[in-house]
């Protein structure tokens, strides 16, 4: 029997994060003050975070232990398999050789607990009490509240409304894990109370629910806030899933000559990509690194590399990244998660230096590829992740052209369970790719004031 | 770090079911033909089963090979986790060792494609074009639409036409998987013709829906219909999960006192079940077997040991079984994989025997115990698990009082991501217990014919 699967025992989760910053061959720019322009100390971080996560948002260290405690949460889904996508190979009658690290083993569903988890051990350790957050589907929000239940933290998720009402399942599973969830913009918090006065029928935002959840969290003293994406401890933090696909690959005999991820604020990219690209920096390897987005966020491959804010509000330091501008309001599509104007500013500093090739796939092509990947491999994807996988077919296709035997790796970084209303609609013939005309991008880059 | 997880390498995926029939101390009463009241032959089932179902039906070999391109397809999630429950053991301040087989780990989520994908191979094998089948919430519908698709079959599938409304997800993901999906009762087969006649309102029922799969299988030559539980095969096929569990238990270098499950039809149960029951007939060990039941639906509890039909209707051959009579009508609980009247005349004799223990909890207690083991281990059980989730935790709660270190295994055969609603009414307070009153199921169990 052909191996399908490679897995590692749970002695095998790593014992620290890999952190890439000490390892790039440029400095990363700092975050600004944005009414002074000067670079923000890590104390400006601390009304909304733990000192050890300042401390790791700005570690020069190139490898940060992970605490037992977290490796024993961790346990519950890590390691997480390696999968040999053999009969996708088949389908695509391709000499390239197709792995796939599936992160939707977690009990969430994502690679987001890989950072909620530590994010809530290190508030705990402190003396928090309670974490404030933000959520838009609910697979961050979720994530958060099983890490808070699991280290006996109370948790606030604000979750955009418009999602509240369409997204349940996601909301009853915050519920499940003993989360209090606020259908934002609230009456609880001034920045929701001033948008209710503006407009009582306000549908939220993101924007509006990250304001909600650092008020909560700066105006109470038990309150921290906790983020999911973009920062560079975060990215840290899912560095266990890349380190575990090394080994992994390893086992199988094989290394990646690509290594794709889909990139929204950048950490299921950053998760899998780092300790590859510290392979590539090392001189040890030279393998591609492809970060995915849709063609109606194209933040690598149409936004501009400046500083700005991570927030609608303009309240966050500024920081430098590729993005479409603060106040840019992505197409409504089906993959939430990838709904960012910003990006990772490691992730948008590698793609500046080239180290990282980015490309932009449009709605209905990436369903089809997700559809195609469940009926082949079983395992329904998330629509963020259909992206990473219309690139990696695109590739092996390429391969099959070429005749050339590739080995492509790609991390499925969640499951589909609560996306099956889009996966309707993608099977009435009922999606509809959502490019933003290149005018309007234009005209958005333009406007920013970085 | 203390184990949290015992993996076994796909090689060790079983290459044998194992057949509990040939090892028991007593002979299984046949099934009857119900006008002539004589034992009916395989040649019964010939216009519904392929001939090697018919023949793993009535087999007396106590291991049936397992073909190795199943074997293949299993691969993509078996073997599957065995866990030990350490956080929920110490939520319970127990000394008893908890451990729980997870079955949720294949793609639609359950056990049920353990069996669904080797119906679906034999089938293909004999020339079969495509299956029919019935479903209700859509557990073994989606089971069966990927086991069809993985091994290019088309597969129709017919779904109460109130669960069609209610629950979307499940119907998406059979399309997703490339199955065709109607709400029962449909104008396409006589049976269902006929209730429409009756009532054009009609909400289904799993009865009428399996007329329906069996209709089309008989009258349609490239077709053959597929049963997802209660059937000798089903069980035989589903016994791989019991199998890794003993391998699994030893790599703990613990064997269970007493093993748990929640039967509905009986195929989860006797999964995990029979290959330690095998261990207890050998004179090897003397493990406690304990099956779960709604108080709902007390099949083993209250039922009567006699023939009865399968099927609502009446059509199937009769079964020497634990029923509460075929017209019983459940009431509507969550754990619609427990409504059943009957169960799997195997699982009923051991029962009737004294080889297996049977006790049944209401609704309420299940979901607590449901909440509780999603909030110490992170997985959101279905709400037919909560059942043997409850029982766990009493034995568990018994051995604190006793003060006794009792090991304690469970199947966990599904995860309840869309069972949310269910999740949702219960942490508002709104779910109730559902049992029939004592004189119902008296009235019930008085006018079975058997």
């Amino acid at each position: 029997m052909q191996q399908t699967k490679f897995l590692l025992d749970e002695k095998r989760i790593p014992e620290s994060w890999y952190n890439l910053v000490p390892d790039l061959p440029f400095q990363l720019e700092p975050p600004l003050n944005p009414a002074t322009r000067e670079p923000v100390g890590p104390e400006a971080f601390a009304p909304i975070f733990p000192e050890e996560i300042i401390r790791q948002e700005v570690t020069a260290e190139p490898y940060v232990p992970i605490p037992e405690e977290v490796r024993e949460i961790y346990a519950l889904w890590r390691p997480t398999p390696l999968f040999r996508a053999r009969r996708l190979e088949k389908l695509l009658d391709t000499p390239a050789h197709i792995y796939y690290k599936y992160e939707g083993v977690s009990p969430s569903g994502s690679h987001k607990p890989n950072t909620a988890v530590p994010q809530a051990f290190y508030n705990k350790q402190e003396g928090v009490r309670r974490l404030t957050t933000e959520t838009g589907a609910g697979q961050w929000g979720s994530s958060l509240a099983f890490a808070c239940e699991t280290l006996g933290l109370d948790c606030t998720v604000y979750m955009v409304k418009v999602s509240y009402g369409q997204k349940p399942y996601r909301r009853i599973m915050m519920e499940t894990y003993g989360a209090e969830v606020h259908a934002s913009p609230t009456d609880l918090t001034q920045a929701g109370r001033d948008i209710l006065e503006q407009d009582p029928d306000s549908p939220g935002s993101l924007g509006i629910a990250i304001s909600e959840a650092v008020e909560d969290a700066v105006k109470n003293d038990d309150a921290k806030y906790s983020l999911g994406s973009v920062l560079n401890h975060v990215l840290l933090h899912q560095t266990v899933i890349g380190q575990e696909a090394l080994e992994q690959m390893e086992l199988a005999g094989e290394y990646p000559d690509v290594v794709v991820g889909c990139v929204g604020g950048g950490s299921n990219f950053g998760g899998i990509a780092f300790p590859f690209i510290r392979e590539n920096l090392k001189g040890n390897k030279d393998t591609r690194i492809i970060g995915v987005e849709p063609a109606s966020c194209p933040t690598l491959t149409k936004g501009r590399y400046v500083y700005d804010f991570g927030d609608t509000a303009g309240t966050t330091p500024m920081m430098k990244m590729y993005t479409l501008g603060h106040s840019f309001v992505p197409s409504g599509i089906h993959a939430g998660g990838l709904r960012y104007h910003g990006d990772s500013p490691i992730v948008s500093a590698l793609v500046h230096e080239g180290l990282v090739e980015a490309r932009a796939y449009a709605q209905n092509p990436t369903f089809e590829a997700g559809v195609a990947f469940a009926r082949a491999e079983g395992i329904v994807p998330a629509p963020e992740v259909t992206h990473a996988i219309k690139a990696t077919m695109d590739l092996a296709l390429e391969a099959r052209e070429a005749g050339e035997e590739k080995t492509i790796l790609f991390n499925l970084c969640g499951h589909g369970h609560f996306d099956f209303s889009a996966y309707e609609q993608y099977l009435a013939g009922g999606l509809v790719n959502l490019e933003h005309s290149d005018e309007e991008i234009e005209r958005a880059v333009a406007g920013i004031p970085g």
